[in-house]
């Protein structure tokens, strides 16, 4: 009979309880290596040939500036600059050198050193969702961002060890444009001490983030410059375009010492060409454009590869993640990455409305994509639906699941003699079991993942507790969090310094954005 | 800001529509090899650890072996064995035999050459849920499984390429159990031309199995004997015991020259070591008695080595899939199942109550988990609830999703030089877009994958549409394939024999199942 043993398992219920208090389970999940090797979706030599053509459309057709200042720059370096035009081409030999001063290793750093993550291939580091003009929940519906809803995603962030990095989750569409980064960079900094993010939306925002992180982190100027503290998201305007707040914000990253993450967003028969060879190299002319702009600023800053790349629905025109083209664009993107040696991003996603069954399929395709492409920052890995249009506070609980899994995965199991048991095998007669085994008792309380939403109970437990979806028992999660957050310790002195400086450039009429 | 041109794009619909008549995508989903390479969890030397371990198991502990034809095949080999107490010690020369003599690589045959598939390592094979006692859907509900439902699953997975094979996916109950393996095959073989099944629930029930497919297939005895037209599932009763069934089966799928899928069932905690590297030794113990006596029984017999070890919820005592453990568990047994040079199964599971996101999180986990370990033969990979107590057909529809989006991986992605598209990207200018490039109207009818299950719309076209989750679109799927179904064609005098035998055996009474 097949698979007869589970449904005998199912009827002999047994616990293994010992008389002794629960032992907690603890597994690091701050520092997270990728446990698997780095696959390939295309030979070596097309990889080499991608590289050789992107290097030919930034030297023959070039990409256009629209920033003066970055037209500058490229120009001293040699680069063919047309202000008419605003195309730059950028010869190989100027992207070598981006290539070869740009660190191939960096510590972005949070509020306490258990915070900091590397920033180097083979690293992992995961992000929850971002960029969200929405947030959805069951206990609230689908609304506008607000700035409360940005910091409930920020104490769940905070919640979770395995999410390394605060991100922009969800727009706080109720505060101004000119004020907004004042309320959510303050968010990030009192009610996290992970990295946290950068808008690029102009000097002016740049400038006052990067002094509010200074502030909170109780830094000096030279300390600051010296190291990585925040990270900014720059994405390239495909086809071939580099608008004004992007490049700004390359430049000035770059001037502070710190990372940009350079994503261009590359969507297969829209944006770039229908072919995903032909879109990743696209791509890789992009990204590499706005490396070597970070470099010419200043040689070593640090920066990101980066990929968003995957394919169109050809009839609706609205992007689509999971698929099998997206996942052969994040492995291709990896051997493009590992080819110039940089850390570089990805994202996991999906294009559902709801936190379901097709969710939860896209999320796990492209973040199983992103792990085997060697991915070093895998972004929108938890709460990312409708590509991005909506966070989901569901969805979020749900994906934390799978990076939790995956996170065990990077902690090897034991297995040495004792842990291979032969004396555990032979203590326990054929027939019998090993619930009440010396082995076991010594192990079951710590030797197995504790689920976040994964309910095991069989149909008729399952069904008298109310026929729960995972997504229904996902609301009781983050509710529970936000209830038992309390922020992580801060000096009091800092966070008023914080408050004072926001005050004063209220006062002042905060920093419009720049476009 | 970040992933702007999300939005931007979901604003700017466009079609590419030609004039010309929609061209069909077509990428054969039938004989797949597994693009990536295998990943390891343990190191060599503890891998080899486990091995000699699982040498001395059955060196010095031994099996229990309930039928004693098969403890007399093993003692004639040499294995020390003990008829009072049922044991049997097998030394490792013996073992070593095995290994050598099984198949490392078979060809399964369907009822047409197109439906063979070949067992070895690097091909990789998918199986629907198996084994199930009831089967639910949303339009009727969840019920103890009859003959109709389990010819509904053999009409869905003769209706997808890239389900390999027929398996037992929901048992008839409805019809008793002396007669069940006649109206069970009959529908494997008439309403499908994939490898199918043979309960090992005795050797009458087995020898009117091999006579049907003999029949159906139109083969006399020693063309059936040279080739493997079928395939039974041998779970050993972990720990250490082989029952009479089982091992009536083994023996006489052997001299049929027919394979055994060999699948300890061994769950962490309950009937196995609570450690993943223990539970995987006394799996492979297991696993290396019974493929032992597939060669004592006929050397060179095929035979798959396999896995379906998981750990088990401490609390409730139930099965878990698609943890950490369950991961690690399919990982290490490849590293087994490579060192002995076998094709091998393991499975994709979950052991949720319903189609949700929590359901699609273990199955996607534990299906990357097969393709990372480099299985050839993953069974259960679509409809499997409950931890197997329930197959679903809105399951079976959301993961033939994932498992069309892996196959679809298997074949690379085209990228010559016209591919990477040099000329395709200087043909559009800085900012504009592909949709109308000649680039992408070559292409476009037939370049991504065609999803079906997966909605793109955004999010008001999908409110309006009823708002819908995954598992209410998939009923209206397989409600379609049911009722678009045609069974394949074969020879009406094969039926007409095969009712006759069906008939007699009938008769005759049938054959009650053996334990």
């Amino acid at each position: 009979m097949v698979d007869e043993p589970v449904r005998r398992e199912r009827k002999s219920r047994r616990r293994a309880e010992g008389a002794t208090p629960k032992a907690q389970r603890s597994v690091d999940y701050r520092q997270l290596r990728n446990p698997f090797a780095p696959q390939k979706a295309f030979s070596d030599d097309r990889i080499a040939e991608m590289h050789e053509t992107a290097l030919r459309i930034l030297e023959e057709l070039g990409i256009k500036v629209l920033l003066p200042e970055a037209r500058k720059i490229y120009a001293r370096a040699g680069a063919i600059v047309d202000d008419g035009t605003e195309m730059v081409r950028i010869g190989r030999e100027v992207v070598d050198a981006a290539i070869r001063t740009a660190p191939k290793s960096f510590r972005l750093r949070g509020g306490q050193a258990q915070r900091d993550v590397t920033m180097e291939p083979g690293a992992l580091v995961f992000q929850a969702g971002a960029g969200c003009p929405h947030l959805t929940d069951r206990a609230r519906g689908r609304r506008p961002g607000t700035l409360s809803d940005y910091l409930e995603t920020v104490k769940l962030t905070q919640s979770f060890d395995v999410l390394h990095t605060i991100g922009p989750h969800v727009e706080a569409q109720d505060v101004p444009i000119n004020l907004r980064h004042y309320a959510m960079t303050r968010g990030g900094l009192v009610l996290s001490d992970k990295p946290c993010f950068v808008y690029a939306r102009g000097t002016p925002q740049v400038e006052d983030t990067l002094e509010m992180i200074r502030i909170a982190r109780g830094l000096d100027a030279d300390a600051f410059r010296d190291d990585a503290w925040c990270y900014t998201v720059i994405n390239t305007n495909s086809p071939r375009t580099l608008d004004i707040p992007m490049a700004q914000g390359l430049i000035d990253m770059a001037k502070a010492g710190q990372p940009s993450v350079v994503t261009p967003f590359c969507l297969a028969g829209a944006m770039a060409p229908i072919t995903m060879a032909g879109a990743i190299t696209l791509q890789h002319a992009e990204a590499l454009a706005a490396i070597v702009l970070t470099q010419l600023v200043r040689p070593g800053a640090p920066v990101l590869y980066g990929s968003f790349s995957s394919n169109v629905d050809m009839k609706l025109g609205s992007p689509a993640f999971g698929t099998p083209e997206h996942v052969t664009a994040t492995l291709g993107s990896g051997q493009l990455a590992r080819l110039i040696g940089l850390p570089w991003r990805s994202a996991a996603a999906s294009a559902a409305n709801v936190a379901d069954a097709q969710a939860s399929t896209e999320t796990m395709m492209s973040l199983w994509g992103c792990l085997m492409a060697g991915v070093t920052y895998v972004v929108h890995s938890a709460g990312w639906l409708e590509g991005g249009l909506t966070f989901s506070l569901e969805k979020m609980m749900i994906d934390l699941e799978a990076l939790q899994t995956l996170a065990e995965l990077c902690t090897p199991a034991p297995a040495e003699a004792d842990d291979i048991g032969f004396d555990a095998i032979a203590s326990v007669e054929p027939g019998g079991h090993f619930f009440a085994a010396e082995h076991t008792m010594q192990r079951y309380q710590t030797a197995f993942y504790d689920p976040l939403i994964a309910d095991w109970s069989n149909f008729g437990s399952w069904t008298e507790n109310g026929a729960m979806t995972a997504d229904e028992r996902a609301t009781a999660l983050w509710q529970k969090k936000l209830a038992d957050f309390t922020p992580p310790p801060m000096d009091e002195a800092r966070i008023e310094e914080l408050d004072a400086f926001i005050a004063k450039r209220t006062e002042q009429g905060g920093a419009p954005p720049v476009s």
